[in-house]
Order: C-alpha cells, then structure tokens, then sequence
C-alpha cells in the first residue's frame, strides 16, 4: 500500500476533486486516510495562506514567496504530514514540492538549481511514494478557471505566459521519467481520470 | 561616504544603540539617513515578527524558521533598502545576512552552504559596504540580555550552548578577512565604542 500520496498539476486540472475522491475511495476500502494541502495546514501554514498569500494588497517579492512555500512547507511535513505517516495513516497531499519547481522555478523564474535544493530541503526527508500528475492543456485549465472567480488566488491571477511556464516546468520533471511520478490524462470526465488513479491501488 | 551599513553580532552586542549613535551622528553631519532593522520592517516583515517570531506558542522548524528569515529579508530590501539607497539615503541596518549564516547556519546547524545561497539570494545583490561586527564574550552579552526580559525574542530565550554557536559562526565568517566587515571592541563604554565606529567614516 502506497502510503504518501501527492497531486499535482496546474490550477484548474481537476487535483483537488482527485484527492478527495481518492481520500474517499481509501477510507471506504478500510484505510485511515489524512487529506491535506499546500500551502496553508498546520498554524504556520494557515497564517502564511491568510494573512500573506491570500492578500492581494501587498506585492510579494519572487524570492520571498519562494522562501514562504518553502517555510509552510517544512512546517506541514513537521507538524503533520509526519505524525500522520508515523500514526499508520495514508497521507495524501494536494500540491507538494513539484509545485516549488514548477511555480518559482520555472513560472517565476528563479534560479532552477536553488529552488530545487530550497523544495528538496523543504521536504525533511519526506518523500511521496507516488505523485499523480492531472495532465491538460493551459487554455483549457484557464477555461476552467474562469467559472471560480470567487476562490481565486494570487496564481490564478497570474498572465497566461506564467501558467504556460509552470506547464513547461512540469513537463520538464515529467522528463525526467521520474518513477513516482504518474501522468494522468485529465482531459476526460471526473469518474474517469479517477477511475484510472484507482487502477494504481490494484485490490483494497 | 559608505551608503549601506550593517551591524552585527550576538543579542546583548550593543547593536541596536550603537545603530541608532551613528544614524543619528550621520544624519547630523548632514546625510539622509534611514536607520532599519531586521527582522521585521516593511508589511511582510511585520506580520512575520508579530505573528510567527515574536508567538512562543508555536514551535517552529529550523529551515522553516530560515525560509522565513530570507522571506522577510528579501520583501524589506525590495520594499525599502532599495528604494532608499535609490533615493540618495545612508541605509543604516540592525543585522542582515551574516545573522543568517550565524543563527541559523551555525546556531541552528543547517546545511552552511544552503544557508549561504539561501542568505545571498535573499539580498537581491544589495551588499553591505561596510559591517560593524560588535564583539563581545558570549556570558558577557547573556548577562546584559537578562536585564531585559520585556523585549526578549525567540533567539534570546534560546540556550547558552546556542548563543556560543552563533558567536562561532561570527568567527568563522571573520576569520574569512571580507574588507567590508570591520571588528569592533564591544566590551568598552557606548560611546566609546561610537568613537571607534566614527572612526571609519574620516571627516564629515
């Protein structure tokens, strides 16, 4: 059994519905089962998420954004990412350190070399043991996008010239045949894309 | 005229006064001078101080506790050094990077090297021209610090073994002879110590 399970994907591929689903699917089938976020779990995270990324009247320098989802991050995995994993629960995470390389690597543009050892650093130690990736094309994401003006975020508010460089950051790591990391057409009908992520979990 | 100016050393050094004398010396021999400190000027530096550094109800990892140091360091030389050093002001600082490379490269013994890219990065390029590292017995500066029990921070309330660290990175980095960092005698009267620091700066 696949213990620490992550999503990832741009906003608006659909990564959130696939968690839950999956929670739901594993809980059902007898797991004990943690959903959780990046960034904005655990105390640190939820001040960082509230009172700094969520606002839109201050301007966040890409170096210090970096180093805020680097923070929030160390903090979930100490406080309770960890604990989970140690107390037999199946933790699974919606955006983790792909993220870092995906958004400030490659959306914000800062130096790929650091922004992966900050992400590595970031992680204690703690590394997914399978990473679904909800593949689909940018404009069709955006589209999507589109229809939730109301939980906007200071990404989503980004150019489409930002959210085509993070896709590319992806399929940069994509390249790099990663073995945890599971590309899922996310094109289709919800059902169905997790319908294929359960195939991962062979019988509970 | 040195425009950007640092001080550093262990809590209890006499930084803080020591800043505040030479702005004030500055400025009255005619400079604009803005006088700052870190962590915690500009909006994102404040709500870090106030509601992560100064809490001691939370726990805080250590690399989370650097991310957050360099967040807050790169929104405040974006946010203020910058535009100031632009607009023709002496930038007077109460520690900047080298705290980084001490406290938590050294005191908290992360991974030097990652702190050292870590802590350059934060600066967006803005070195100091010169550094005033106020030295001082690491028992000498904990007996000031316990006449002061209102304004203690996190740091302060860390063990003795943690402030001998500390003042070891402080070593460290001096025993690299950088030109800009100058060591001052710090167990000798404020305003002798002022005198010295006056020094450096020749006739105004």
């Amino acid at each position: 059994m696949r213990k620490f399970i992550t999503f990832e994907g741009v906003d608006g591929s659909g990564k959130s519905t696939q968690a839950k689903l999956l929670a739901d699917y594993l809980s059902r089938s007898g797991n004990k089962v943690f959903l959780t976020r990046e960034p904005g779990e655990g105390r640190l995270g939820e001040l960082i998420r509230t009172e700094i990324l969520d606002r839109k009247d201050i301007s966040i320098d890409p170096y210090a954004e970096l180093c805020l989802f680097c923070a929030d991050r160390a903090q979930h995995v100490r406080e309770l990412i960890l604990p989970k994993l140690r107390d037999g629960y199946t933790v699974i995470c919606d955006r983790y350190y792909d993220s870092t390389l995906a958004y400030q690597g490659s959306g914000r543009e800062i130096d790929p070399d650091l922004v992966h050892r900050m992400a590595t650093a970031s992680s204690l130690g703690v590394e997914p043991d399978i990473t679904f990736f909800l593949s689909i094309p940018v404009p069709q994401a955006l589209l999507r996008l589109e229809g939730r003006q109301k939980e906007k975020n200071r990404m989503d508010e980004e150019s489409s010239e930002f959210h085509r460089r993070v896709d590319e950051g992806y399929r940069h790591l994509i390249g790099k045949k990663i073995p945890r990391i599971k590309v899922i057409e996310a094109t289709v009908s919800p059902g169905e894309i997790h319908m294929e992520i359960r195939g991962f979990f062979g019988e509970l």
